[in-house]
């Protein structure tokens, strides 16, 4: 079988990052052209990978007859517009998170997927960590039974610069959106209301930028489960990631992942690894999975593990959680959609 | 100094709990009296204890002159009635958790105590636990800075009797009031907003009765602290009863007690022991501290730990979640009172 | 059914914590009397309890024929003498460890119980311990299949006065010893060979009094397991007290025991409690257990839990460390019996 | 900077190993030539790496002047004929560990390495395992003080292939070998004595092969320090592989990695996940850091963090433990050496 061409627009962090992971641990694709905006040290990084070719516009990738699929790793606003025209072209589309934060515009994407039929998958990278991967295998299973009770603590290690938090549309579509997929992939179902609450305590120049830093959203599902997500922008011991299923029949609990495995005795403490402090190095695992899973769907002719309707989804929820807590009081989706 | 003498009024499983602590771990007090509607099997324990006296009519006790203290052990409903006599008579009151459901007539408990000057003590027994004095302590030291998220994870082993659920008032004041306790307790503040979340999950029948066996309380605090609570009637795997206070400089988390600390591992699994299954294991010690602690306040003439505002502020909690779930909404703590 | 009349022999702090789990947690039996060469406050400890008779001849507790049962806890060159006095009047004997550091003295105690036929038992209370038992019975029920290899750390948190180091007999008759019956009872073989490696290394005084306060000791077991027990003087972070048994079908290990189950999460580390600091707080609840199991024993005329046998054969292998430290070589058990 | 050339020989598992780890993650090197006796299935291998040139004998490789580097990986008993003519021929070399089972082939080695200056580095993964690194890192800046006791568990999964016990030297060179490299890294010492016991607990036939499947050694360092390790072929619950170093001023402990951080809670247990069950899983990042810290000291001209000497001392502790094993009785190493 011959190799999948890729094409990758937008190279930034978490672009280079699938890149690599494509290079080094998917040997049924190849990096066949990239593009990006600004240039700056992209040919040198590029060539250290292998990857042939380098454009300023990526019109030039879509174009490309012999690209099968591209992964739209641009800027959020320009997620949406790119993938629709990848899609048209033909190509499967790896979308990064989030598809927008209109719902109009994803519903355009959705739209173009199901009359094109190309593979579309939306980079909810969480899906595929080995631990809320097992805690979901788990749940499916029946081993714990039905699932009553989800709870994710969900804490970055620091605030993002403040510039930021106020174009990024806030806790809810920053940060807690992987969270609202994380609780719709653990519960087997959807929501059905949302109710948030927030206040500014790490930051008072956050709570002046319009935002919060900290927040419980308790959200109901269909099948009655019910979830609860913390988050903190700060916590200083490190980025906090665990997840927990309740059920009928039992529970699993996803804690830190840590650097090592050892236990340190003073006389002070007993003392362990705090977690690991950096997304990057907490979710590697699951980005180079999600590729692969990507690429095994486009191989095979499959589903893609995380689809529209779940870029979708998480934002219906965040959106929701945000008129929560503006107007302090529960939401049901059916009040958004 | 002269021993305290004791009354007990109810010696049902909490009352004898109590004297058996009393009798072991309290050289500073004697149990002189004790009584109960019904005296089956009651003289002998007493004479195993070396309690001289025996009565079918609580009377006897808040009418002996010798008596310093009483512990009110009875059922809820006469909770109040029997405080109100003691304290008139000059006794110090410990009493059983709840004071009871009524605000006015927990108000009437409080006035008489401002009035006569005794100590009264309410049997929020969680609160001298080692594993949750320890979180509060550390919060109090300021280890963990200002307390942002508390979470708290309380769960039943088994449902109770569908009679009992029918009488007591409901999940919230015969279960989570414990829990509600225990946010005031970690927040180290007063609540001004619930909001509960609740479904019949574990059993239909406890549905039908009017009540829900599965919840999520989350609750706002006048600090800024958002404290989350969920609840289940049925954790298959044992009595869960887990703490977590976060907050600007850290957290402190407090897991589950088990019986031994041994871990097996086999060709199907690395385990550990369940948690402790049964209420009266797992908070043995917490109730002989709180047994201490109260004799302690007699004797040094010092504030009791947990006074009558505790017990009415877990009640007003309670019924603000409940009107929660019934209505829907958010509710503040000034619709209550 | 009468209850069981106990003199104490010795009330230091062993026997005073005996005759303290006696009281209140032992209804079959009483504590009639005590007798102490010293007598300083004994009086006033005793009728806190309800005790009595105090005297300061122990002849007087064994001339009583109303005494069933003698505790043995005075000073370790008495035990043997005083235990076949207690035997030789037909009372049953719990005798603190160890009986003697002579064979011939040991031997005759054995010879004096199998003659009278009165119940025997010796102190080893680390048998009763929660973890090391619930060890004990996983083992005896198969689950982990033959044991192998039996691993054991015993570190004290500080070293003993110098003056004691001289007179105890060394760090395997008087720390060891433990762990020797521990090793004996998980292993549940008899001991064949014994290999010895010692150092100062805590404090040279040790050293220069003929001792040493760290080793590691070899023992071959005849049914094929073999055991390694580490000790040390001082761990800094506490009564480090560990132990492991690994067989065909899997391994059973126990961890330290701590106050709180809980974890602290700062800037700094992830710290959780230090092991139990005190044997006392280690140990209680074992102390207890062989009180109840010494009188269940006398109650129902079934075996003691620890026999002579097991106070003679833990001092046998402290023989054949002490050999092999001085000889630099494995000792065979047959070369000290 | 020029890529450092790199040339392969021996491409079965390890060798395969390292080609990749080189390949994916050091930007440094380039493999450029790979030889093997049996070369089915290399060539479309090392055209999946973009390795160029692949050969039957290992000759062209060390006679190709553009090769700066050499692995040998080949069958034990070739390491030291390979290395010698690398060496000789100006390459750097890391060997697979053993470099003999003969101490004067050993030593022509290490004369081979002074007389050249080139880089020469053992296969002593283990030195870079995470976990265990960390240790030696807490140990060498004296947070634990001097180390008293060093406790190193290395279990097996499973026993191999009795054909490949017959000719691999024994427990003690296939298997320990690793174990005593590791005593030696973390004592920061030289071995003095050493006293091994060991059984055929496992499987008779290894026994009749004239092995031992379970084992513990003790060995005496001339710091003082106490080195056991314990040992079995056979594991059922997994790999295990765990160190503890303890020393004047606390300890230092490395528990068994897992998959997951997942705990399940179900009716019957509360389980974990099992150590992770092969070594090239296990150790996976220590075999990509050994190679990283070779280019590095190849590349920065720096000493390499596995020498020639701890190829020696490693076989030397190995032997002394074989004859211990035999004589039963500690030998000292002056006797091997």
């Amino acid at each position: 079988m011959e190799k999948i061409n890729v094409g990758i627009i937008g190279v930034g962090r978490i672009g280079r990052l699938h890149a690599k992971s494509i290079t080094y641990n998917i040997p049924d694709a190849v990096i066949k052209s990239v593009s990006d905006i600004k240039l700056d040290g992209v040919n040198e990084w590029a060539e250290s990978l292998g990857i042939k070719n380098v454009y300023d516009d990526y019109h030039k990738i879509i174009e490309d007859k012999e690209i099968d699929a591209v992964l739209v790793c641009s800027s959020t606003d320009t997620h949406a517009q790119i993938s629709i025209e990848a899609i048209e072209a033909g190509k499967h589309v790896f979308c990064e998170k989030p598809i927008d934060y209109d719902l109009d515009r994803i519903s355009k994407v959705l739209t173009a997927v199901k009359k094109s039929g190309v593979k579309f998958q939306v980079g909810f990278n969480r899906r595929f960590d080995h631990n809320f991967n097992r805690i979901n295998q788990i749940t499916k299973d029946g081993v714990i039974g039905e699932p009553h009770i989800i709870k994710i603590t969900s804490r970055d290690p620091e605030p993002p610069p403040i510039e930021y938090v106020k174009v990024s549309g806030g806790l809810f579509f920053d940060m807690t959106i992987h969270d609202f997929d994380m609780a719709r992939f653990q519960a087997g179902s959807e929501a059905s209301e949302v109710f948030a609450v927030g206040a500014s305590l790490v930051d008072k120049k956050i709570g002046e930028a319009g935002d919060v830093d900290t927040a419980v959203v308790t959200i109901k599902f269909q099948n009655g489960a019910i979830a609860v997500i913390d988050n903190s922008r700060k916590a200083v011991y490190g980025y906090d990631q665990r997840v927990e299923v309740f059920g009928s029949k039992g529970s699993i609990e996803a804690k830190n992942d840590t650097e090592t495995n050892t236990i340190l005795r003073t006389e002070q403490a007993v003392s362990k690894d705090k977690p690991l402090y950096f997304f990057l190095e907490r979710y590697m695992k699951s980005f180079i999975n999600e590729m692969k899973e990507f690429f095994e769907a486009i191989k095979n002719d499959t589903e893609t593990p995380v689809k529209g309707i779940d870029g979708l989804n998480a934002v219906i929820i965040a959106m929701a959680a945000k008129k929560s807590l503006e107007e302090g009081r529960p939401i049901k989706i059916s009040e958004i959609v």
